[in-house]
């Protein structure tokens, strides 16, 4: 971590271990951490959808961000989600996270109504506002309904702190779009719903994704050769781990790793309810594809 | 209120007027109460799509209840709108409200991942259960990413205090199947995207919307018609109020209300940013139409 | 017939009997239209959605055309669908169809790539231009990739054979939308997937849809009680119907009236491949239906 | 073309050049194909999206495909854009097609109402079947109403002549499962909607798509380097002609194409009304675009 803006490589989005009466679970959350930490991540991001953020009150959040900071021990970034629907809510979380020992936010916009484009800079900007690290504005129109316009996205790129975009639709097109049209102020993390390679390949910072939880050491071995400009061991290893991403996408995001990490040793229990656990089959499915990647520890 | 579990009528969804340090602003919300019970409405409904359930945080909505309730004074029933993405969270929301004095609660499920039909139901049993007043299931395809299905809409109809349902699409034939399915069961309370007659004609129990804030005599006088079965009469009203639910369609909901409400003398506010105020076009366009309906006394 | 430009009552698609060579079957379709013709509808509609219009060739489309007037014997108006991608190609079947003699046209536009309002405009005036009868304009949000906008239908509405609309939408409030706005010189149409009753009641001059083949009698009666405004009685009969226009919207339109027809002794054979039949259970259900309706002949 | 089964390569996307009668311009689609094969393209593909197939009759279609074989004199592959939406419509579309001289066909189906699996497969394998040259599936999203699901690509990836796949929806991850799960049987052709280079690191065929007739000995320069795994030099071409993917994608296919070609000296007239010409601000676009890629010889 030279420059404190800087952030590249590998983001786990961590999930959220709640028991059943609504507590965090922390120790399991700790030694996930430290797990994902040895095997090479370069950052942790708690709070993302794959967290669960739409189902957790403000105080659980607090609690994983500071249980997230506290295992890491300046070892990586912690990269907290700032979901909110209103201006002042998603600058008062922000705040909060930091204060608990963030060293940057992923900035999400919630929306009910859609909002207007000088509506979504606002809220933007205020986030980045309320922090002193490194934000990355996050944009998911398959569940967001609100989206970031290539208009909107030049205009932020021009405030200091916000420096990346991760792009969770599936059109890698709009990535090298907001790449060129950025000129180089904005990094760009791919989602597990592009192929990372490809994303690396058109210049991208690196990715955050559900699935680097259970293939953390896979994950950080594909940046390495993508960095090195070796695309074709990259898109070999690439294509062993790609029905890991198939794997996620068909199943719903938190079931799917929470599933994956209990196969692993780490019991981290349910989606929150009425989401529902990884399904029997899911779960096989899920064993097979970790076996083969040798990921699989049950 | 002979049955406390029978609604029916006029239920204006209330605004939530919060002033820009996040406050509830009591004294207004208080009068705008008085003014729709002296119109003749027949109960309140606070927390709706239109009172911004979606941007206020759980103090601000338990305070908003409360001045809705000690302001109704048990002259009508006040059913407060409760929306969660969890079991836990709806049902918790659901026993405070009613702790706070509501009658009774509008349920709203809000997801962020797609949930499946036994997680629905179960969100909806977990709030009736958590209410010993009567519960009206609210369903929005255009803003809810769940919705609520035939079957589970069956098998609810069968849970004692789930007694209405509030259809918030612009399909009216889906408001025939459900009377005719739930065998009367259910009763169905149209939104502002039917015509209200009709709702009516095919056996509502009446409706529950924005735009009666703003015309609650002749909201009033509508239902009136329809229960003396003067569908003649009922009709050419129908028609006179249309433009209001055209407009309320073409604006924002929250802005338009708000907006409108600030021309009747009532300084509810803005919605809460990065929502936008009415513009002032649209602020005319309004000025316009409550006119010719002679509700504006601004 | 008194004014050639008036329409109203009850308009049924017609189904397009094709056999396995991809022949009209003229036979059986003379017998359907005397059928209905004897059942008292108010004119007939060949080659609408039901009447897969997108499955057949303009060889195809003629011949079915020229069999229902045929049939018809001037007895009741023939509005034929006329539907195209382009300019020239809907100005060319409607002045085919009219050579044809049909009384009128049911104007379609089909689009591939979304089409601006002004072509939009310019399409369906040139339909309008090549023929001398009325022309129902034709809308179906669900089906179709352009749309008429209300600006778009007022211009429309000053072409003196332009002289009605059909709306296949689920919308029952756009429709009073339409009427309001093109003050009179617009006449509704509705769709089987609104309830026929609610939209006599706003306005409505009759309806056009595929159910009216399998209950035409009932069809029938429902708008005789809907012009008297015996609207209590017309609501008991709507009640009892409905199942029909569920059932018409649960399976595939030209497979569910087409199955339907099979049942009551009219073999018009299967939907055009890789359509496919009504299904076991499909015929089963409808079988049920028809029985209660007493309009079950098989 | 040693095996006449293998294709690989760039192949633009012909426009269909229609004069105001509906006549074919058969010089100046004469001259296109020319400079196009001068220019190192590997193929030809009439009658795509942006042939505006869906806006042509049959005559018209078989018209070009004449003059596109005869124009080529068998330099290069000649795949036609066979489209319809009945099984019977396709077969007899495809041998026609064939009989004119095509090598192959871009196998596409249109739907007005929703496909099931089997009926996909069935029209695919009956177009295959009345081709006795190689048939590459087409799938687009955004303007098809059906799609080729994983399981019937599968199942159809086993017919001995289907053996490519062009995709354009904007998911380039999904090519990648294409290409994992049909084993090798199947070949991927990107679309202007993904990057090119990306799509040949996965394993791409080639691409088809609009802009290589603008930019034809540019895509075949990006062609080659992606051939020699010169990824570096690759990716750096390709950022420099992703504006011309970007403003294709901006403006309606048929119309950016061919008002660019216009640019270039190829007078091939507008697009078939009602779709509009390349409006004035889009022209100046593709102008500097294009003088940018010293493809502009206007």
């Amino acid at each position: 971590m030279s420059d404190p803006m800087t952030l590249h490589g590998v983001f786990p989005y961590l999930v959220s271990p709640i028991d059943a009466d609504g507590r965090v679970m922390r120790s399991v959350l700790t030694r996930l951490v430290d797990h994902l930490i040895d095997a090479g991540v370069h950052g942790l991001t708690p709070l993302g959808s794959t967290g669960e953020f739409a189902y957790l009150d403000t105080e659980q959040k607090l609690e994983i961000v500071e249980v997230v900071v506290e295992a890491a021990r300046g070892r990586v970034p912690v990269l907290a989600g700032v979901a909110a629907t209103t201006v002042r809510g998603g600058a008062e979380l922000a705040r909060a996270v930091m204060k608990r020992g963030a060293d940057g936010v992923l900035a999400i916009l919630e929306a009910y109504f859609p909002v207007a484009d000088a509506g979504v800079e606002d809220y933007f900007r205020a986030v980045a506002d309320a922090t002193d690290g490194p934000v990355v504005l996050y944009t998911n129109p398959q569940f967001q309904r609100s989206d970031l316009s290539l208009p909107v996205l030049k205009r932020l790129s021009t405030v200091p702190n916000i420096r990346y975009i991760k792009d969770a639709s599936t059109n890698t097109g709009r990535l090298l779009s907001i790449l060129t049209e950025t000129e180089g102020r904005m990094g760009v993390f791919a989602a597990s719903s592009h192929i990372p390679a490809c994303v690396m390949m058109i210049g991208g910072a690196g990715w955050m994704a559900g699935p680097a939880c259970l293939i953390p050491k896979q994950s950080v071995a594909l940046y390495d050769l993508c960095r090195r400009g070796d695309w074709a061991a990259a898109m070999a290893l690439q294509r062993t781990l790609w029905p890991m991403n198939q794997a996620f996408a068909r199943h719903s995001l938190a079931a799917c790793i929470k599933g994956g990490l209990e196969l692993q040793g780490f019991p981290v229990g349910a989606p929150l309810a009425p989401q529902t656990p990884l399904s029997t089959a899911g779960r096989e499915e899920l064993r097979a594809i970790l076996s083969q990647m040798e990921s699989y520890a049950g």
